[in-house]
Formats: C-alpha cells, structure tokens, sequence
C-alpha cells in the first residue's frame, strides 16, 4: 500500500549511505530526548515496570552491539565487557542479567559515560554499514525499531519518575495546551467489513515478527466509534459512579479498582477547580476535549459496558485502519512534552493513528502459523504471549514512521502508565 | 446431534416428576461425595481457589433458594437469613458476601446443619416444582449445572485439602489404577477442518452463556494428536530439563517456574522408587501410562514447544470434538477416588471427552456478539473474561452428562488443582 | 512464702498417688475445655499465631509423650510415629515439624483421634508415675506447667476463631456480664520501694527456666496505679483522638495503627447502641466497669502518654506483687466463657492477679545470670527473648496455680489476642 | 570528666565567632563527604532503611532551616516553602512529609540546588549567631549532633548503595588494607565493675534526651573481652557450621537466616580466593586481623552462644568506658574509604571507642525517669523504643568528638548495614 512509502526501511538493496541516514535520523532523537536530563533524572527508577532513561540509552546500544556489531562484524571489540550484564533487558539466551526491578541502583555508569558508549558503537556501526547492509540489514533495521519503541518507553517512564515527585518537575514546556478542537457530544458509528478479511503482516515491508503471518479471519456485523474517548465522556463516567458499580467490570479489574483504591484515570488529581492531570510539561487542567488517555484495559472494559458498547478486536480495528495513513497524526517528531489533542476530523474514522493507543478486546497470543525466530531475538515478542492484551495505533509520543495498521502493541489490562485510551465498538 | 440426547434438560415442557427425578440425581451425587467427609474436612480451607466441602454444599443450594425459591416461589421462606452473606460465591448484586479467602474460618453452621438446609430447599424446590417447570425451568436447569461444577470442585478441592496433611489421608479407595493400557510412542496426527465452520452452542439445549452465540470462524490447516500427553512423555520432558529451560516458556511462565520452584506436575513427589502422585486415594506410584494431570497452562505451552508443537485453539478442538459422544469417556458417574486413566482408543480422537481437561491456547474472551444476561446471573460467567484460558472436554471428575463440545471452562495460566492434561496440535 | 502453699508441685518426694491426682486435675481441664468444641471448631486456625484446639490437645500429650516417656520409660510404645512431625511446635532439636501456619490443615486425625492419643499417654504416665516420681519429676512438673499454658492458649485462639464467623457463635454461656462493681474515676496510686531488691524466682518451688536466676536490682522511686485501666477510660482514649494522635505513640505503634487501620480494641465493634465486644459467649455491650483488655502493648503505651503516665517496669510489678496471693482474683477455675471483671478491691493494689495480663514496659531479655537449660527443653523460653514485651499477674483465662509473681509472660508489642491490659505507673 | 574536654559544644556562654567555628567545621565535613558523589549517587536510594546523599544534605539543613532559623530567627525566609515536604524525616508535629521509602524519586532538587541551599542556611546561620547562641545554643548544637549523625548514615548509605551495582564502585581509595595489627588469638577477660553504679548522663555538657537522666543501676559480677571480635573467628564461627545450627539462634533469628538465606556478614562474597568484603573502597579480600562488622544483633547473639559467651548490657558497657578517652580511636576525620582496622591495644581494653558499633544485649527503652522533651524535638529518640537493641562506642564512619561513654545507638536486630560488631561478656 503506497501509504507506507515514506519510511524507507534497511534491506540489502539500500545503499550504506542511505542506511546511515535512517540509522542517524533514529539514534539522534534519542540523545534529544535526553537532553532537559539530569544524571539523576536519567538514573532514577520510579517502578519495576520502569526503566531509567540512562538505561534506555544504553540498553538499545547494547542491542546493535550485541546482534550487529558483535555477531556479524569481525573484530569489533565491546565497549565494557561488564555492560552486557547491566544492559541486556531480558533475553535469557544471553546470558544472566540485571535484575529489571534494580536498575535504579546504577548510578555508575554515568549518563556521561553511556552517551560515550552510544559513539563508540555508532561509530562502529557507520564503519561498518556497507557490510551491514549486506549480512544483517534486517537485524540494524529491527534494532532500529527496537530504538523507537524504547523513545516511547523512555517518555512514558520519564512521566511516570517525575509525577513522583510532589514539586512536579517540567521536562519540556507544552505548546498545544488548550488547542484540542471540541468534538460534538455524539459518537458517530461506522460499520466494518464483514466476513473474511486477511490479517497481519506481509513479508514485503519490515514488520515484527507478531504481526504474521497473515492469515484469514472472519468477521461479524459490528461498527466502530469515529473516534476515540474524551476526558468529557470520561468526566461523566466518574460522576455516574463507574468506579464504584461492580457490574460494569471485569472481576480482576474490579478486585483491582479496590485494592488499589482507584477513582480516576493515572495522573488525575482533584483541584479546587476540578480535575488536574499531570503532563511531561507539569499539572494542567484536564481539557474535556481531549482523548482520554493513561486507563487500564479494565477501566476501558468497564467504560464500554457503560456506554453499552464494547471493545473492537484486534481485527476489526486493523481491517478498518487499512486504508488510514499511518505517517499521519499526533505522533512524536521531536523531544518536547507529549500529549494527545484532538485535530479536525475527516469524514469517516478519525485519529486512528497517534493520539492514545486504542485498547481492543483481543487477549495477546499467537496468530495461526507464528513461529518465534530462532536464536535470542526469537526471545523479542513470542514469550510475552499470555496475559496482556492488544492496542493498536500508536499514541503522541510513537515516533512517526514507527506504526502501522498491523502493528500489536500490548500491555497488562491492569498497566496504564502509557498513553493507552479506547474507542468504542458495537455489533450489528 | 443425536449423541447429547441421553440428558434431558429441565424445560417447559417436562413433567414435573421427570424433573423431580433429574434433580434428585443430581443433589443426591452431592451428598455421596460427602459421605467420607468429617465435619473438620468438610470445613477446611487449603488455599483461596479452594472451598470447603461445606461450603459448596451450601452455596449450590444457597443457588436455588436465591433465584429459584425467593424469586419464583411466594411464600418460600429462607431456612436463615444469615446464610445469604455466608453462601454467595461472588454475586455482587446480590449484595456482600463472606471474603473467599476466610471461607475456611466458618467452623459453624456444622455440617449436619448444612445438610438439613439442604433438605429444607430440596423440600421446597420439589413441592412448587409444577409451578418452577412452568415459570423458570432454565433457572432451575441453570442450578443444576451450577452444582455439577461445584461436584467437580468438591473433588479438586478435596484433594488439594488432603495433600497438605503430611499423613496423606484417602477420601476413597481406588480400583482401577495400574489398568491404563499402554499407547504405542507415537502419537498420530489427524487433520481437522479447513475453512468457515460454525462454533459456539445454538439455543436448542442446555448451555452456559459463555457458549455463544454461535458464530463464523474460519479455520486454518493443522492437526491434533489423538490423544493426551502421558506421564511417560511428561517425565521425558523433565529429563530433558524442561523445568530448566527459559527459552521454552512463556515470560510470565518461566517467572512462575522459578518464583515457586516448580519442578513437576502438581501433587508429584520423587521417593527412592521414583514418581509417586497423591490421589483421592492417597499416595500412589506414577502410572506412565496415564494421561499427564495437573499441570498448568504455562507447564503445557512449555511442553508443546519442547515438542515442537502447540497447543490447539479452542475453536479447533471444538470442530474436532463435534462428532464425539460427551456421555462417553472417563467421567463421573459416582463417589469415589477419581482419577484419569487410559481406555483402548478408537481409530481417530481418543479421549476427547473426560479424563482430563485440555488446555487450549486460547484466551477465555467474549464469542462475537456475546451479551452477559441480565440480573444477578449475568455474573455467571461474563465477568471472568480476562486473564484465563479456555480448556475443554471434562475430566475423570466431571459428572456425566454435564460436559459437550461446545463447553468453555477457564482457569488461569498457573492454576492445576484441577484434572488438567494437554493435547498436542499443529499447523498443517 | 506460705501464699503458694495451694498448689503442689510434683517433686521427688511425693507420693505417686498425689502425683497421678495433680496430673489427672490439669489434664481433665482441657478435656472440659474441648466439650463445646466440633470436630471443625477444633481444627480451624484463624491466624498464624493461633493453634487449632485439636493441636493443644494433641500437642500437650506429645510433650509428655517425647520428654517423659519417650526418655525415661523404658518400653514405651509411641501412639503413632508420624504424629510426632504434626505435633512438634518449634523444638528444633526434636527434629523437623509441620508448619506453624499451616496447622489448620490438619483435619485427620480427627478430635476422636486426638483424645484417643490422650488416653494412651494418660495410661501410660499414670502406669508410670512411681519411677516417674523419682526420675524426671522437673519433667512432668513443666509438662503441666505446660499445658497450663495451652489451655489459656487454647481459650484465646478458640476466640479468635470463633470473631472471624460472622455469625458470632458462643462457645458457652456467661454468668457475669455486668457484674462488675464500679470504681471511683481516680486512680489513687501506691508509691513502691525504692533501692536494691531481689528479683527472680528461687529455686525452692517449680518456676519457668527465664524466671531466674534471682538477682539484685535498684529501683528508683515510683508508683503503681491501683488497679487497671477501664473501659470507660478507655473510651475516653478514643473520645479524645487518642488513635490518631501520632505524637502519643511510639513510631512502630504508630506505622501498625495507620496499616491495620486500628481505632479500638481487638473485639470491639460500634453499634447504633454504642460499643460492644465480642466474648466466648458471643457479642455484648461493652461494660465501662470491667478492666479494658485486647490491646498491644502499642496501644496500653500510647494510653500511658496520654494519661501522663508510663507503664510499670516488671522489677516494679514483681516486687509490688510479692505480697499478694496469686491464687485469688478473676482466674480460669473451670470451662466457661472467660471475661475480666472487677471485684470489691482490698485497701491497696487490687487485681494484681487474674483478669487481664498486665503490659510492662520491659522488654524480654535474660536476667543476669540466666542460661537456657541443656537439651531440647532448653528452647522452651530461651530463643524467644527478642522483640517481646513481658507481661505480669495471669488473667481470666490463666488456671489458677500457675501464675505467681516472678512469672513473665511475653507477647510481641503488636499482639492482643490474649486478655491483655494494663495498670500504669510514675516516677516519684 | 577531662576526657572530654577537646569538644567544645555550643553553649550560651560561647562566644558567636567560636560557635561560628564549631559550625563550619561539621557543616564542611558533609560537603566533603559529598565530593566524589554524582548527581545520581547522591539521589539514588538502594532501600527504604538507607537515604540519598542528597537527602541527608538537605535534611540536615532541613533541621536548622526549622528548628533555628524559622523558630527563633525573626524575618528568616525559608530557602523553598515546598522544601519542608520533602525533607523532614519523620517529624510528625511538623506536618506531612514525603514517604521514606520514596526519597530515591526525588531526582529534583538536584545536587547544586541541595547544595545552594546549604549555603542560604549556613549564611543565615552566620548571620545570625550572635542572637542564636543567646536564645537557642542547645538547639544548634542539637543540629550539629544531629548532622553528625547524618555524616555517618550517608556513608554506610551510600556503601550500600553501591554494593547494588555490580560494577562495585569506589568511592574513595583506602590507604590502610591489610594494616591491622594481628591480636593473639586468645581474648583476655577484663572483669567489670559489681554493685551499684551510675548509669546515664548528667546534664553538665550535651548528650542526646535518651542518654538521661543518670541513674542508679546495679552491677552483677561480669566480665568484658578485651578486644571485638575479628573476622578470623568469625570465619570459624561460618566453619562451624554457625549460620546453619538453630540451637545457637534466637527464634526471630533463625527465621530471618532462613528467610533471607544469611550465610555470612552483608557484604562478603566468596571468590576463588576466599571471602571478599565490598567497602567504600571498592571490593577486597576480607582481613582476618580485622574486627568483623556488619552483623545483625542476631549473628552476634549466636555468635556469643557459639562461643560460651553473651553479649554486654549496655550498662555495663557504660561503665567499663567511662575511663577511655572517646576521642582515640579509629574514627572519622575527613572523607575517605573508611573501614575498621585493629591498632596496637593499650593494657586492658583496646578498641572501646571507633572501629566498629558494638551491638549489647539490651533492649532499648527509656531510662529511669526518661521524659521526652516538648515538641517536635521530642520525636528525636523517645518514639523509636521500642523494639530496637543498643549499640555503643562508634565506629570508624562516626565523626571525631561525636561519641561518649553515655551514648546510646540503636538498631532493629536484623539490621546491619551499618558498621556494627560484638565484643563478648560472661557471668563471674
């Protein structure tokens, strides 16, 4: 689909100098982010669902370093033979690894001294780019969709550090405050496609290795939402007492709401002027406007079933967002405080892309035919299959170029420190 | 299909005495189930999953008082008022209830008193029986089934009661191990349906909700074994280091494994002869011949990918299963140490039916279209949609006549005091 | 001193008929103490720090059976071998045993069983009791001691048990409730001595190893409060705030109120008709007349500060109570529903026996001096001295005979299970 | 006593430049403490029981910020209103603060803004001294014990913080490894005094409220060992089996050994070498000659079993220090590696003052006559008696001239991250 044709992936018939360009264009937006850091801000860990920006730095370093530099290029020398224990995530056929929940406990090496280890292994990667592109095009360009992921990572976790902190630190000022285009108060439904649709991923443009093979699926009568949630749905959920009526939730999201004592979406707090949230940009008020972001799959669940609606699948989503160009809008460009706003919509299906990932109903697990790739990398998505579910379309802060409509993206129903919202579906 | 015609479900149109019949048979297998039992084993609580005896001797009357009797039947006065609070299970509608976990601490009412409650409401439900057949049979069905489950959980729970006790105490001789028949090494691969099939229960019988609706699914090329794991297939899979192996399981498996140094099925214990597993009937020498029991989701996804296989989607299993007689199989029929056990297979599918539940890979989510009833039994099974996954076909404990294609139970992924086995599947 | 005359102890020189008399008093009241008791009611354990009935009863028996005659009666036949792993309860020496928090799950052997083991080790004691008598009198001495012990136990963890049910059930009856004479509002106090004194038991009569060595020790110039701390007083404690005053509480008391979320006395409960307590003959009206009791030593310290107090040392206490008759006051005489309550006090300190233990500020440690016994029995009191509090005088649920002065009782400063209270003291 | 006599605390007759002195000389001591640290050393925070560097430099100022300048220094403006959230401990007349186990957050303020605050208190200080010394010297003087205190608990943090980090950070380089002295490997016995002695400090210099009031308390006969315990005998004490032998524990100690599966002092590591102990100055081989430290009371207490012995009371302690000079010793005089190390011992004696905190086997609780001060000051040491044991003499983290014979350290038992040994004791 032509719409894909603006992001230029690595394959072997790239030339090395274009290849650099891309690598470049990724592992610079990285070092943007971290620059309103600290060392501490960049070492500290504010849950083991976190990690430290310092640690995002390095970690997606010691990736190219690992399954690049090391496997595929002869001679290259590590940067810090110690490191790969610190900085291996969790691919247990490297070896033994840091524990994820202690990673706040590295305050050596500095951020100095990761960014040191971020040259050393680009200028190893530049070096050897035309043999790169040769052996292992696939592997550079996975380690660059790798990177992104880890941007998204580093922002959300960086939101999260700082909403710790009762001063409630800025990491950027935010330009957009104010700007969401009010919506009117009715959803519009669209009807989806019928019968048996193809899903997933072909082999012709870079995909991960969970969103294929493509395969048949059948699909029912149903229609989805034009757009997602707002804060002022949201709002009325609130003042309707969805967080206290048992019937709307899951039985683990209602065991949740309780034990965690829990009465609005993350980063809300109550003002005397009403509903604060947290941003990377400080406390703002809530914007009703908005899309409501920073809910659980529960939260979402219990939404729908109080809107009389449910969740899309996975596969009702990925058929409608097949003819959405998924370059377009609110996604990361450059460093600066995130956060969703609404833009004029077009006829049809608006945001489907960026804005708040879209919670679907469908639980994370194989498509007919996956199999994990061999060796460590096979360790990347395949393991993570049991337990989380689907979202689908990336939010503000995915870096443009990185999504698509096959895209799986998935979390814990009970995780809501990324920028996860809903839109509704509904039989027909 | 003509093999589920050997039970007649309650409906409008029986005879009175005929469903007096049906449901004396079924409370009737409750109280033979707690024929061994003292009062202190019919009280004790080994874990919250678990129930004591008493307890689900209760609740499952506390079932047709509640939606029967003080629904339907003016007049019915409650056997005591209290009880409501101590006998729901988790219906939130019907207001607070006794924590699951604390069910163990009510040493009274006794177990003599529970059984006369029991009398009471049989009494009563047998008394106004012309006018439940006629104003809610499906409640009265509903109930039925209800206890049927609870005569499945009685049995685990039991048994999961006695393994704590260091003397290993037998609720009930067993006759029949040692008789397993010995299955060739291999297993045969038999190809299922390819294509749009229908799946789900229709309205004509009997079915939990969570059956339907039926609906389209379209299936992709691959196969099933013709029988369940052995114990023998099993222990070479922890020679091989299966418990030991990252690479084999899921994230959140191998997590489980280590966090609670899982190294065999549940209830297995090495002695100097090798492999003992506790029974209904106390200790016994693994049977290598018998289908593999409790084990867990993550234990069955780790030995599938030892195999080189999978495990089934639970829309395959069901196609398969079609054409099987759920009455057949090793069931429940009476009180006694139940246990799985090999019987001379058919050409094609052994076993499909009873012995042991299968795991499948599937999550248990909302069949398409899926709309939870209305009221307090629209707890039922709705709520549970998340985190669980789907298992199919019954057990040795599951009591005849309540299991068929169609059935979804659900437990979650580190569960396996239930009968819980695997058979293999894969992509053709 | 001639105020212990009452009781005798078993010594080398009585006669064997005294002997078997004295045993079979002690060993009759727990038999009494079970009468009320299910098998389920004396299986259950509510709480980690809580024993089943059944496992006193049986616990009890195993002491003598191990450490009189196992070790002195040539010939003896053990019941049964295995019980010894159940019935252990933390002599390390003896080898290894079931689980402290796991008792309740020890339904077999059934109560029927357990009085069963009873009668083989009574038989056997009294078959025994002339070379009893004269080899290991110390031994059966401190097995009565012992299960003295295990009937306050006992009636204080049937208690518990019978507080989780939320149908309240009455073990027996109460003749008492609302007897308690009124006292005046003032606490007259008592100055005690001041200078060296000698603390600690000799060894002319049966004490507790921790009981000695006796020893010198300089007290300062102080009082005793008269009598213990009321209800009505301590309704004024809460009146005033007292639960959610930090700066009355000692740091750990404070973290343990805000966790567990306390704000009365264990048993306490508000109704529209003010507080009531929970007792073993069920719910009741708290009475402002009766010594408060159920309460850490948390709680009686933060009652001292705001009384302008402190609790008394136990040098303080035991020398104060070295005139007094520990066989009189509120004490446990026979199976009833034991509560406190106050009677006509003489001129000076009333209720220094009986009733409720009295929190002292006092940490457990050894007196000078003191060296744990040689053996398995040497863990009888020795391992626990370390972050327990000593309490003095016995309560209503103490036999009579086996409090006296230099005893030390020790709980950790969270628990307030047992009939604990507390008298105040000053410095003068 | 003239042993004290090369401390000069700030008094009312003092003149202002001197207290200015005395001032600057601990306030530069922390900042030194803080040199090698970066921004992330200084704010990460490695468990609840340890504070970032950051913290305790703020804290301290925190406390003069309060308690001097803003109560008794008219116009003073706080340096941040917000700061007082952040930075007071655990004062709970003085307001809400941030949670304890959170302080590893705080990534803002950073290290240069904790640092200019110091210096807007230190100059407001300044400024002010002559009114200060006048009104509150007792005050000043309290912060300047207090951030002594801070001095150490920064450096046993910060010690502990980099053992997390597998790259095993130096601080600083140790100049004095492998220098200590080898002692013979008998202890000499040193008897104590007996009868009644003066315990506590009078008020004629400072001493902290806990220290008071002097009192009497009788001696029994006893005696001391000359010298701590080394890390020879304790490696006889691991050879022996001694962390795997219940009979030498106390309960809550062999529960903790197992639980947390203690083998040996925090910090050792077997290597193919032998023991290895990490230190400020990076990892190295434990020596024998030196005193073993960093053990719970509960390995000392089993240590002391072990060896026949028992720990000191504190009085005893006390009185036998009452006689050396608190300010010899290996002690803290700038910022460095410091570690304990044995010097050639004087007659009797040796080591009573600095090298490690010698654990007692006395609870800690309040003295005879003990009454905590009014107001916030008064949360300084009465509300933490509970449960905790004390230590006396200092160690080498403690700063020079900060220690007596009175003082009273205090430790939960299983604590050891700070430098804490045993010296034995023995009935006579």
């Amino acid at each position: 689909m032509g719409i894909t044709a603006n992001v230029k992936h690595v394959t072997d018939d790239m030339a090395p100098e274009d290849a650099c360009a891309r690598y470049a264009a990724v592992r610079t937006l990285s070092l943007e982010l971290a620059v309103p850091l600290s060392d501490a801000d960049a070492t500290a860990q504010s849950m083991p669902d976190a990690s430290p920006a310092k640690w995002h730095l390095a970690h997606t370093s010691w990736f190219f370093e690992t399954f690049v530099l090391r496997d595929h290029v002869q001679g290259y020398r590590a940067f810090d033979e110690r490191w790969a224990f610190l900085f291996n995530s969790y691919y247990e056929a490297e070896g033994a690894f840091h524990p994820r929940g202690r990673r706040g406990m590295l305050t050596r090496p500095t951020l100095a001294e990761v960014l040191s280890y971020r040259e050393h292994v680009d200028d190893a990667i530049v070096a050897a780019m035309p043999l790169i592109v040769e052996r292992c095009p696939d592997l550079l360009e996975l380690g660059l969709n790798h990177e992104q992921q880890h941007q998204e990572l580093l922002l959300t976790d960086l939101k999260h550090l700082f909403f710790q902190n009762p001063i409630g630190p800025a990491a950027w000022p935010c330009t957009h405050f104010g700007k969401a285009r009010h919506y009117g108060s009715e959803i519009a439904w669209h009807a989806g496609r019928t019968g048996p649709v193809d899903i997933g991923a072909t082999n012709e443009d870079f995909a991960f290795d969970c969103e294929g093979p493509v395969h048949r699926h059948y699909l029912l009568p149903h229609a989805l939402a034009d757009r997602p949630i707002t804060n002022a749905e949201w709002c009325s959920f609130i003042a309707d007492n969805g967080y206290a009526t048992p019937s709307l939730w899951l039985s683990d999201g209602w065991a949740w709401v309780r034990k965690e004592a829990i009465t609005a979406p993350l980063y809300w707090r109550r003002s005397v002027d009403g509903w604060e949230n947290f941003t990377l940009a400080g406390w703002h008020p809530v914007d009703p406007s908005e899309p409501v972001t920073h809910i659980s799959l529960y939260e979402a669940d219990a939404f729908a079933a109080w809107a009389g609606a449910r969740l899309p699948t996975e596969q009702e989503w990925e058929s409608a967002a097949r003819t959405h160009n998924p370059y377009l809008g609110i996604q990361l460009d450059r460093a600066g405080a995130v956060h969703p706003l609404f833009v004029p919509g077009t006829e049809g299906l608006s945001s489907m892309f960026g804005n708040v990932w879209e919670w679907t109903g469908s639980a994370y697990r194989p498509y007919p035919g996956y199999r994990a790739p061999a060796g460590a990398v096979g360790e990347y998505n395949g393991k993570f299959m049991s337990g989380q579910f689907v979202l689908k379309g990336g939010s503000c802060a995915t870096p443009r170029g990185h999504v698509r409509a096959s895209y799986r993206n998935f979390f814990y129903p009970h995780q809501r420190w990324q920028f996860t919202g809903l839109r509704l579906a509904k039989d027909l």
